[in-house]
């Protein structure tokens, strides 16, 4: 465990959706207070898994350029409208279903992030790496408090992660070599990606992202630089 | 002057080089020292006005499409070399130039800047809306404190001020439309041309920016929706 900042690293560059932001508690609830305002009924974790769960594939057609870029909030609104439908939930406004769709711009944190963003911050740039376009994140911190030096990834490289670009624009635009930037993520395959492109990189295990029974990511499956419980266990590691 | 926070808005964009920043103290400064580390003698004050005045152009022959994007950071670096030589300075390293060129990197805020930024930042999103590079701008918030929500400007949208593209992909990247943001500007074409895009317009003064014996921009030269001599006086205005 080093006792000095790890001086290799100018930046650490996070993973938000699951890493820093406990989702599908705030995506549940979002949904729940929504269903109460507006006396509709519901399997609310279930409409929340879904609606994650057409995550990927949406993310997949704009990967593969079977669509133009699109950015994140398009696709969970157009991914909302299927749910909406399969859930028999009919009859909304086009500024109701508008305020539920940015639930997105409205997560919580997880308890460890705020400390621990505060002292990583005083040695590192702090930037998303994030497949999240630029307004969800902006608004997500401002609410959240989270103090990013900088709000960076897929919306400003136009491609969504885990594909190369995504890494190596945000490294440039930082003005840094990959390997002065250290990956941070609750993911095995984006700590990979970024691994094979020169990252630095850190596993936070985050075991509840997905719920009480979890199965995928529950610990790092490779080696990490650092693997670790939470973000102020992070700022230990690296003497922050 | 309005009592309560001027709803209209949600976002401020920030012109920096000159409006946050006092760039031309901060590079005479650092000159004069680079100049005594390594023995050198010069008229610094002129060398600074000298690489300010070289600016301009350099991003016109990025505006016209007579060469390809580039970002500030490659176009500072050119008219240095350019400078040493016209000034007789040879023999540095490569380093050194690089050094010196991340003055702009360095630049200190005029004294209202912090106390003004943080009492707006609780009412509105701040962004910075320049022609800086993202690396150059999140090297500069981190020294001085500058507490950014997000850097934005020229080098995400690939087009430098005054074309409108630069603040019409700002306020896009914002999910904003212009007439929420508010121009924050030092300079009477920057809100003229933000203006007929839609943008609220704020001219601060800052009338030593270019030196003693300043003649442009002075002050208001056209109808703005604030004008103002800093920041905390904004922040009155704005009821932030």
């Amino acid at each position: 465990m080093p006792a000095m900042s790890d001086s290799r690293f100018k930046a650490l560059t996070f993973d938000v959706f699951g890493t820093v932001v406990d989702w599908r508690t705030s995506v549940v609830a979002e949904l729940t207070s929504f269903g109460e305002r507006h006396a509709l009924e519901a399997d609310w974790a279930a409409f929340a898994d879904s609606w994650r769960g057409l995550y990927q594939p949406a993310m997949t057609r704009v990967r593969n350029g079977e669509r133009d870029w699109t950015i994140l909030d398009d696709l969970h609104r157009e991914s909302l409208e299927t749910l909406l439908e399969q859930f028999n939930i009919v009859g909304l406004l086009a500024e109701q279903i508008d305020h539920l769709n940015r639930a997105w711009h409205r997560l919580d944190p997880w308890s460890d992030v705020l400390p621990g963003m505060t002292r990583l911050k005083r040695e590192f740039i702090l930037a998303t790496l994030s497949n999240g376009n630029v307004a969800l994140l902006v608004n997500m911190a401002k609410r959240a408090g989270l103090p990013w030096d900088a709000i960076l990834g897929a919306e400003l490289t136009r491609t969504y992660k885990r594909l190369p670009e995504a890494y190596l624009g945000t490294a440039r635009f930082l003005g840094l070599e990959p390997t002065q930037c250290l990956m941070v993520a609750a993911h095995n395959d984006d700590l990979v990606a970024a691994s094979k492109l020169g990252f630095g990189t850190a596993f936070v295990a985050r075991p509840t992202e997905y719920g009480p029974s979890q199965t995928q990511d529950v610990k790092a499956q490779h080696k990490f630089n650092y693997v670790v419980d939470s973000f102020e266990e992070l700022a230990d590691m690296l003497g922050a």
